[in-house]
């Protein structure tokens, strides 16, 4: 469907300008250079409800289930409407901060597993608490990560096919997180992980398809749509498949992306709108920008300038070692 | 909002030409002619979602009924979105129709209700038949009945204010029929009607807002985008409201239009994208064209020319009448 569908989005104006694929300043500007359509995360996302929907037809839920399904799906719909929305009619701030909160609203009325944090024995032994109740607070650390997931991924960008690369990695994780916990607890907590599965497992196919056309040389471009669609999918599965302490463990890369983006994200520096690297027309290669703060630009300035495939290909191994090592501590964490 | 969103709609080329405003025949391709921001259906389609979701925080819900609940939201949500991408992209018809069948699903999967059809005695003494149990075949009405509603709407149209017209006075009398089964059954039934009411009375407030705006003469265009949600939002409140086969009385002007028009869909006579009657300059006034075969240009035949706003108020008083013929037949006819 992408194919059909990059036609029509060029069509309906929407497209961006590989910046990074042109060969001069002035060609920047020029009318007729390479265009390329534009919110194409548009095609995952309908695929992705259509098959997630559909599915329901070959489940047997309880009401229970079927709720917390529904309400995950709500949540990811919405955010798609509104990623597809920004693109379309690029929304002010304050509407993608409020919205995103309404959104993530159905899976923390619908989330009924506990709002308490078990302690590790080790550190039970330090603190001397074992389960510590949160309550209320829980519910707000909930709409906060569902927050944090949707514009998390959104400011790891500005390469080619960085963010989808991102997120199959994350949804890799999670995917295999699911599996091991089956193995592990068998019909304890079956029904969480296979819930979580059922969503994330449809994405990640969704997501890859995607990829082959946004890799580099990107074909189409993504949009908020799919930034958004993804991250409120990692909330939705980390929430209702009751993970939502372990999801963060598999956001490392964005975590510390945020944190270092933090003072020019709240104005402290000035916050051009896409903080790219500099392209080196002659040689192709991206280098860091001091002032544009993320971890694209602090990688380049480590490791000097890069290939824009090869700096994304490194960001994604990055983001590989992560969650191995993460997922390793998590696993391992709670039979100390 | 609407005046805010319809300069970002004008800024991302979603707009329409009022053809029943031009001066004269070269003015319809003018470049310089009056456009009209399309597709603000986004707008209220927002702002339900928005006061529905949050409403949670105030309801009292049962497992069931919060289900119920956000399979309404997720249908209704999936149709905006479709509707807002049909707007945007210009999709085929075959996603057209195949959509808003995936959409009703939610709503049909989380219907706990009867798939019986109850005649009234007076039927039930010519056919001897109390109770008609369809089960699947009731199912299948019912998705039937979705496709139908969002897309009934959609065909009667072509004039600025009909389509959020038809749909406040369709709302009304939901709402008004709503609140007669309270006074009539009081507690028995109560959950099901207060539950359409909390749908259908934002939906309403919503639309008004937009009607304010899209009635002659129009300053928006509504869109796709509000078609589809709106007619959603009476397929949502019919079905989980338990009042499916009573939606259909208060839809005659659109079943008839739909009858009339069916030739023409299925492609046995020509079918012009917007089957607009015919518009004299010099008079400002609408005729009906016999080739366009739809209750407007009915209506206009049988009537003779009229201004565009007059025949807009026909169309509506026309619904009005229908409606309250409708529910009063309803009202009496169990009580035969």
């Amino acid at each position: 469907m992408i194919p059909i569908f990059k036609e029509m989005t060029l069509k309906a104006n929407l497209f961006g300008i590989d910046i990074n694929k042109c060969q001069n300043h002035k060609d920047v500007n020029d009318p007729d250079r390479k265009i390329i359509p534009e919110s194409l995360g548009i095609v995952p996302g309908f695929v992705f409800l259509t098959v997630s929907i559909s599915s329901q037809l070959f489940m047997k839920l309880s009401i229970l289930q079927q709720l917390e399904f529904n309400a995950a799906l709500l949540s990811i719909c919405f955010m798609i409407l509104l990623g597809f929305s920004d693109d379309v009619l690029d929304l002010r701030w304050r509407y993608k901060l409020f919205l995103p909160l309404i959104a993530s609203l159905p899976i923390i009325f619908a989330y009924g597993g506990a709002t308490n944090i078990v302690f590790p024995q080790f550190i039970t032994n330090i603190i001397g608490i074992r389960i510590l109740e949160l309550g209320i607070l829980f519910k707000i650390y909930m709409s906060l990560l569902a927050i944090f997931c949707t514009n998390s991924i959104n400011i790891l960008a500005g390469i080619n096919g960085l963010e989808v690369g991102q997120s199959l990695i994350i949804a890799a994780t999670i995917i295999l997180y699911n599996f091991i916990e089956i193995i592990n607890h068998g019909e304890d907590k079956l029904f969480e992980n296979v819930f979580s599965l059922s969503i994330v497992l449809p994405f990640f196919f969704c997501s890859l398809a995607l990829f082959i056309f946004n890799k580099f040389p990107s074909q189409v471009f993504i949009g908020d749509t799919y930034c958004y669609f993804a991250g409120m999918t990692f909330a939705c599965v980390g929430i209702l498949g009751h993970f939502s302490k372990t999801l963060l463990f598999f956001f490392i890369p964005q975590i510390l992306n945020f944190l270092y983006s933090f003072p020019q994200l709240i104005g402290i520096y000035p916050c051009p709108r896409h903080r790219l690297p500099k392209f080196d027309f002659k040689s192709k290669t991206l280098s860091g920008k001091s002032e544009n703060m993320n971890l694209l630009n602090l990688f380049l300035r480590i490791l000097g300038p890069k290939r824009e495939q090869d700096i994304c290909n490194i960001i994604i191994i990055f983001q590989i070692i992560c969650n191995a090592i993460a997922l390793t501590v998590r696993l391992s964490l709670f039979k100390l």
